[in-house]
């Protein structure tokens, strides 16, 4: 037998209660051995497109082979489908990925963003991705609750995949599956306008504004702050200004060296940014 | 030598110290190998009820054999004591499990609702339960610390559990231990009464309440909120709604659809909950 | 092939994004079967000596050997050079340590205090002590942004001596590195002056005065209060009193019984006490 897959878990179930310690105990239970690393569980509740990105930014420093067990899921219990993902590896043709979760746009990541639609729909599964409905009785515990499917059903159906190898297994092939458009600004003549997508830990607002979108020279309006200064690292920025930079993540941010951006501006998630060109 | 038996973590230390990472480090050098599973950290301080009921309510999940690590305990330093518990596990008559904590309620769930007390007390230990006492020099460090037992005492106590897949060699038998009563709501005619135990990460009101008790059809009263619609899943209540639910534990459980419910209604853990029947 | 080395992580990062995520899953890429424990991710926000604190307080319970990555770094993408440390481990003559992270102090706790300065500066490395630069191109990621050195710095060369057990292949000796003074009171006649140095989960406050330095009996003043009793454990003191006790570091802590005494106090972080013999 070879060796299980690790398995790595982003949620927005917090870990104020037992609800991720669950999930890995059912993991642990079911994939002995198979590594298990966090990836977030602290996603906004029920926000399904910074799950997304969250995901999507991480995914390029994912081992691989690895499964991924994705769980942002405010339609638990109603007719959504649980699914499972195998999808290619960029940059890697020997290898593989497998996505778990609700078919809500969460997994969008396991798709490039040049074959995702312009707006979130059911989309054709593009060539190359092999897409399961989750219906395996083996592949669920025996007993599965109206609200918790991270538990009764995700977890077991990563844990097989990981044991196993084999996610064909789970269900039968379904031809289209829910995908989220690019994360990108929206460009509207000289300006493009975005939004913010997550706010980090250090108050850092991480917009929807790839690098490759941005011009030389610029100004960015936020909740009526103009940022014009743009800083390659934090200690590049006088201390208490804020400044704009390229996230980790190749999206454009703003921080505050050594402050709080969020709390200066008072910007939150899914505030719009401008940015103009000078 | 077999494979060390999984270790699960259950504490009111939180993440924001080192806390959980020295006794996770500890284990990891008493026990290298076993794998280690975070139930929660996040008890209320000092809440053993709460902390009681989170465990009880994750316990059918967990691995088996397995060791479970639980403190909550505001009386360390002082004469309560140490002890781990040897427990059948309920529909699996070959396993074990193994609980390490204070003796103080915490540890309730090793044994079944129907064999503990009406209030909290010492009870004589039920039949298949083996309890000792925490004595053994070998598992603990060489110097114990007046605060800190989790990492002096309880984790060298799983650790030797764990790499060993003994326990009485820790110390001598005990005939009694601490537990508390079932979570239940208490009946008074044809009301029932019971309590907020837990306020999950959604803002979620868990309350004591069995599935098992619940009328036909019922009026729930909460900080001067009636509640009178109960839902299979959250998808079955209208947005920004109030509602009932059987929670993934199967206690009776009130939110608000994409809300907060312990916002919207002030309750708070260890508030009161009436039922009334309709 | 030996197992990998566990790895320590300790930063502040927080777990509300994916960036501790990401740097576990480059981990357990690059050492695949290293266990990674978790010191703790909540280190404030660019307190570098807190962390460093946090570090030296937890480090006589780590595994040896072990790898530790530690991660608070303010200057990330200035000139502040990424170090490895090799460091023998105090009580065992057999074992080794290796310390990860940027140049800034925060790895003071590889040389013990008595070796360190008076005051925090770039000092000479001691004897015993092996510091790298790490320059190797291999235990790097193969793009390296200017803000998270944390995951494609740090986390490839903290990998790399896991997985092969060998520092010195990361770049070049240092015979300098950044060190903190020790963490301790100052004494000013009969007086000894400290600061808060960390506020724990409970709302204790942790001071800089180590228990070595107290005198017989003593009272101590905090932004506007004066402390008297000095308790063994919190049971012993009066609940809802303020009282000093010897935290499980070694350092002299106060703590209101089942309470916060940082919201009792309104003390913080970096806060001034005053202890005076009696």
């Amino acid at each position: 037998m070879t060796d299980p897959l690790p398995i790595v878990l982003l949620t927005d179930f917090g870990t104020h209660d037992t609800y991720v310690g669950q999930v890995k105990a059912v993991l642990t239970a079911r994939a002995p051995g198979a590594p298990l690393v966090d990836l977030t569980h602290e996603v906004s509740p029920y926000a399904i497109d910074e799950g997304a990105w969250l995901l999507e930014t991480a995914l390029p420093f994912l081992p691989a082979p690895a499964v991924v067990l994705a769980v942002v899921d405010p339609g638990v219990g109603s007719e959504r489908l649980p699914i499972a993902v195998r999808a290619p590896v960029p940059g890697d043709p020997t290898a593989l990925r497998y996505f778990v979760g609700p078919d809500n746009g969460l997994l969008s990541a396991a798709v490039p963003p040049d074959a995702r639609p312009s707006a979130p729909r059911r989309s054709p599964s593009p060539p190359g991705l092999d897409v399961r409905a989750i219906e395996s009785p083996e592949a669920r515990l025996a007993t599965v609750s109206a609200t918790f499917h991270g538990r009764d059903l995700f977890a077991p159906a990563a844990a097989h995949i990981a044991a196993t190898g084999h996610h064909e297994t789970l269900g039968p092939a379904r031809d289209e599956l829910t995908l989220l458009p690019p994360f990108a600004g929206r460009a509207e003549g000289t300006t493009i306008r975005g939004t913010v997508i997550h706010v980090d830990r250090y108050g850092n607002l991480v917009t929807t504004i790839r690098k490759e979108q941005l011009p030389q020279d610029f100004a960015l309006d936020i909740n009526g702050h103009s940022i014009e200064d743009m800083v390659r690292t934090f200690s590049d920025a006088p201390p208490g200004a804020l400044a704009c930079h390229v996230d980790s993540s190749g999206f454009l941010a703003i921080a505050e060296r050594e402050g709080n951006a969020a709390a200066r501006t008072g910007a939150a998630r899914g505030d719009a940014v401008v940015l103009t060109p000078r």
